[in-house]
């Protein structure tokens, strides 16, 4: 059995990486796990070599100290691997395999799975439905941000890459599709962008970045990204985006310079509820601002998409309300439009398949969109503050060597 | 030409039935006309002979003096009637025919209106998408709780009666058919309803009661209505539902001790932004209570369909967000579960032929559901009034004597 | 162990009950078995004591010699029973749980279980995608008119009553959750049956009867049944269907007599290529005529939903291209129609949850529209003849007196 | 009053441009008008100065005489043009506003223009839903390969370009929008294509070329064009399709070794009944071949969108079956693989304004997919002659010099 080494979350605004246990098939005790997981045989499980893994936005709120994640944390869920041992409940993944792991993990038996709803898989987490690698409140399965990974469920859950060669080519590509590529693009489909749309994208981090990619696949006329960082808006424009600067006055006033109109056809809040204001609110959080102004500037009769993280708690809220989750929302302007708002994880098999296929016929450069950079494992550190202070790059940690990246 | 005759609104609290203007071909000037609409020409209007128009919940927003109506507005968008003149550029439409008239204005001509959105018609009101007969800021079209009405693009708008005496003989349910009909059913189209959903209907009032007789036309295995008035609930559990007294205790509880579970499939909020509160809010305006109240009882996954009027600024209202239309949501309940929420009017011509067949063939009793009763349009006052108390009934004003209809 | 007993195919036009194996965790060696499946290792199976399991249509072709079935295959594939015993790897299902089966066997891991295509599995079947229990080129999985039954991937493929004397109390209509009832409405669904539809159910065999229910269930407006049998179409009027002999002369016109137009929104093939002629093909079999006269009576813009089975070769064919499956079909008809068909197996997972709330809250009553009648195992052969001759039953074998059944 | 000039169909083989009548609001008597629609009053109407008017395949299936078009058809149903006069009854389309017309001649009014399904429009056509300009059997209306051509309902028909700059800029790709990239479109999506599809589109024709650059703008994996004629397929690869000469080999053998499989995810036959025989059928006609072929290479659970056209009699046809529209199709097959299949004219209007939005935004490249030529005209009948021997071009007339175009 080989070592293990990964990233662990050790308080507020720290992560080391460190030694950790070697995955087997049984789901041991930790820090964060669910007592009701303890113990947990996991037959049907594989265990990964990691060939990339990469720091995520959400992975930031419990960094950031915004959670309750419990000191001692392995981090991560955003998985690509190389399977090297199977449980014997497994039948058709195989030794040698190099797969991509949804970042919801999921049974494949409940009747949400059976509905495509891998996102809220009732048999998985005890809390609630619904869960994820490395995350607080789900359940305790350990994160990925590590050398060795294990998948339970692996032969529902994981994704093969057809042909290793031609995959490790665009393993750069591919390592989005664990989460922020199809998260972006869930969130493109459920506000209703298709051929010919014009869309607004709230948000250049990673996941906006993914929608406006997945919006421009999904044959959108005219794509948007907003946001306060203008080196991510860069980024955007770097792949045909038109932007704005959140900052720079009205929203629908910029629109309109763009369209010739002031609203858009659809809207996607790739923010979430750490969303700063702007202008009366600039350099505050402003929990609603994002879903606020996504109203204003969606015509009537158009959807949002809401893959951005909203909480039904939040103790570093900063006011009582939004301390509960609680936002101050202007439903009556969305009522008055007929709008549609669709929230929630992203079922990420639901898509996987299908964003592969564009992937490997060209048909999208996910990796350049959102800047992937690769570094090696012990350099997360670094990239959880890079990425922290607003880098316009996807930090893709490369534990194992098979990127060969360079130190950030 | 005939006379006229119709229910005017005179103020906070007051109805009258007045003399108002026959009908023609052009839209005049009038109280809450807007002016770029007057002088409007309408050779693609017919006039009704007005058979049956029903006061609506929604009627009531403007009675009660929440709404900035102006005096002199001629009320009512619920209007069914026989065809006694048509202009010069209608073709299909002919005198005689029995007709529904969506209560949603519309072109027939726009884009939206191609795309079955009629509930936000580009071309009928210049202030925004979307319009009404007898309603505030909807252009100024006149009301139809009159002997006769005008309705623009007749031979787009009109849903015409297969069968004269057939339909006379069902009238009372068929003239659910301008509104409450498709609006409850819209309701739960949007939330997913479908064969084997538990569906909980927030309010029996008229389109909770639609809302929950749609539910069970749509194959709903339970359908669970709540209020607060013990009188509408005995209603909905004429047809089959069952019923919860919100004040009752928790709602989760209540929904546990029907289902065995505190969840169902699917929700609707016939509410809206007039919803009372309980338990420490009880008598007190809670107007964001009953949406989430509905995200704690829907299940991961579930969706809500919201007919219930939510408004962009409401005058009347008791804190200062609630005027200019914010409400405080428990928005991250709703993102962790995954939920779908689609808000705005219903368009009714998506759904009353269908609805229409149903009636004819004796599928679903909705004047039963939701205890219609006709009055004569002289009582149209009283009927107001005692709607306003909360009667378990839905008022259908016959103006013209087609219902036979008694003083109330 | 307990002995194992069930309905063995001898021939054409012979059944018999016969001692068979009791089944154990292993695809073992038999007829029809594919080689590529024998020794398959089944630890994720369960075993079923059978509670009732129905003669079908389907069996009928295999019985009248219409195919390549081995000597000695035991039949049945509607299954529904009580766990006994669970292998190493099944989680989530228990002993005692009272289960029903769908038809299709199907792994829960492959990328059409995955988008609930479970008609078409692709790891099942090494001749083809899709399976079926007791079958004909079906992968050899062993037959369920028995005792006991092994059912693989039991935690996918079960879907579990919540309670068991709730259960028990409708098992006659729960039974017709693996295979009928789903059918019949994947044939409605498909075919885009909703409220207010008139439909066109060709065939009042069980599957044609269950179309027919489910249509009523999904809020069609007026469903017709059509078909030769006199009993049959009594029976479908049982239940508030109307009725056509579809002898009696020309289909479109008969339809006009109760619709007043000679079109129907819909149509239902629940006939497939045993299909009788009618007028100068009066008593030949016309694999196509059903096909046929459902575009005559379909209005443009309609949809054909096809569960009635069709096959690639049919050796016993009265005519050389039907022999290899080709039919001569209208299909210019079809296109100036805008017609769309869709055809298959029915994906009963995707159905049969929703339909057993249906069930359990009295929404529909399946067992009463197809006319069960619950008889011993022994019975079979009685069985098998009654239904081929065209009793207007649909029979249920009750192999180990769960159902108390009397002799037929 | 100007003069007019039109392309007249003056029988089998030949067309002539000749003085026709100049549009006024009334349907006047002509070759093929049908009775019921002589005087029919069109003050809805708006007179087109064509801009460009498109040869279509479908008009060769007349000129090849294969129809019952009468001599002295005014031919051409693919019309862009500039509005020089409107009807009383118009209101929104304005003098000078430069349109797309759908080929589908529509009303706006009936039950099916309510559901977007404008190709089965119930008004326009006497004889059966559904019309179109200059062609057999469809109720008389003018074609539009002339200099002026009347548009009836006006307001609903026509598609208005924003900007006329713009428009003209790109007027070759934007006289697509009347009818081929619709089409072939429409084939795309009822066939399922998305993001990551392979699909085979059968016909490398204007419209096949139009479905396969529909599909790449819809985000397809892989675009697999198949005909006869190199000249056609080397169109197709020019804008990144792969390709197969049918004639050369067994189709799924071919795209096997594109693909490493033998089956595509959707299918899209572009062909129609004129499909010609490849193999032992080769050079003749063949009606059935594309529809039974595309059953093979598509996947289990696939669907096949059938935009080519199929006809209910042919008199031409080569068996006496293919002469009253039956086609021996191998339906077993497409049954066993649970395939759906789409059939019908595309609703025009459903598409038209998204697929305007691409091409004004450079998201595809349309006139140069199906290389565009324009020519005067008075060269259409060079333009037909030189399409019906098999150029790789579709001919657009430029009646009135907008194009600049040169003799052919």
């Amino acid at each position: 059995m080989a070592g293990n080494k990964g990233v662990v979350y050790q308080g507020p605004g720290r992560v080391e990486v460190s030694d950790i246990a070697y995955p087997d098939f049984v789901l041991r005790d930790g820090p964060g796990v669910n007592p009701a997981n303890v113990g947990r045989q996991l037959p049907h499980a594989a265990i990964l070599k990691v060939v990339a893994t990469n720091i995520c936005g959400s992975d930031q709120h419990m960094v950031r100290g915004r959670t309750t994640a419990p000191q001692g944390l392995v981090l991560g869920h955003e998985i690509t691997g190389e399977v090297v041992e199977t449980g014997p409940g497994v039948e058709y993944v195989k030794v040698g395999d190099l797969v991509s792991v949804p970042f919801n993990i999921s049974c494949g038996r409940c009747v949400n799975c059976k509905a495509r709803r891998t996102e809220i898989c009732l048999n998985v987490n005890p809390d609630r439905p619904g869960s994820a690698y490395g995350y607080v409140d789900m359940g305790g399965w350990v994160g990925g941000q590590a050398q060795y990974a294990l998948v339970p469920y692996a032969d529902w859950n994981l994704l093969r890459f057809p042909d290793r060669d031609q995959a490790m080519a665009k393993i750069l590509d591919l390592t989005m599709l664990s989460d922020i590529f199809p998260t972006g693009y869930h969130g493109c489909v459920s506000a209703g962008v298709g051929v010919g749309s014009s869309v607004y994208v709230a948000g250049a981090g990673p996941v906006g970045l993914a929608a406006a990619a997945s919006a421009l696949l999904l044959g959108a006329a005219v794509v948007i990204v907003g946001d306060l960082n203008e080196e991510r808006l860069a980024q955007a424009r770097g792949f045909g985006c038109e932007t704005i600067n959140v900052a720079e006055g009205d929203l629908g006033d910029q629109i309109d310079q763009i369209l010739g109109a002031p609203v858009v056809d659809c809207a996607v809040d790739a923010v979430g509820f750490e969303a700063h204001g702007t202008g009366a609110d600039s350099g505050r959080e402003a929990p609603a601002s994002v879903l606020n102004t996504a109203m204003e500037v969606t015509k009537a009769g158009g959807s949002i998409g809401i893959p951005g993280l909203y909480v039904t708690g939040d103790p570093g809220a900063s006011d009582e309300a939004a301390k509960v989750g609680s936002l101050s929302i202007r439903f009556g302007l969305g009522w008055s439009r007929s709008h549609a708002f669709f929230t929630g994880q992203c079922p990420v098999m639901k898509y996987h398949r299908e964003l592969m296929a564009a992937i490997l016929n060209d048909r999208v450069h996910i990796a350049d969109a959102v800047n992937a950079v690769a570094i090696p494992l012990d350099n997360a550190p670094e990239g959880y503050r890079s990425f922290d202070k607003g880098a316009a790059s996807k930090y893709v940690l490369d534990p194992n060597g098979y990127l060969g990246s360079l130190a950030v």
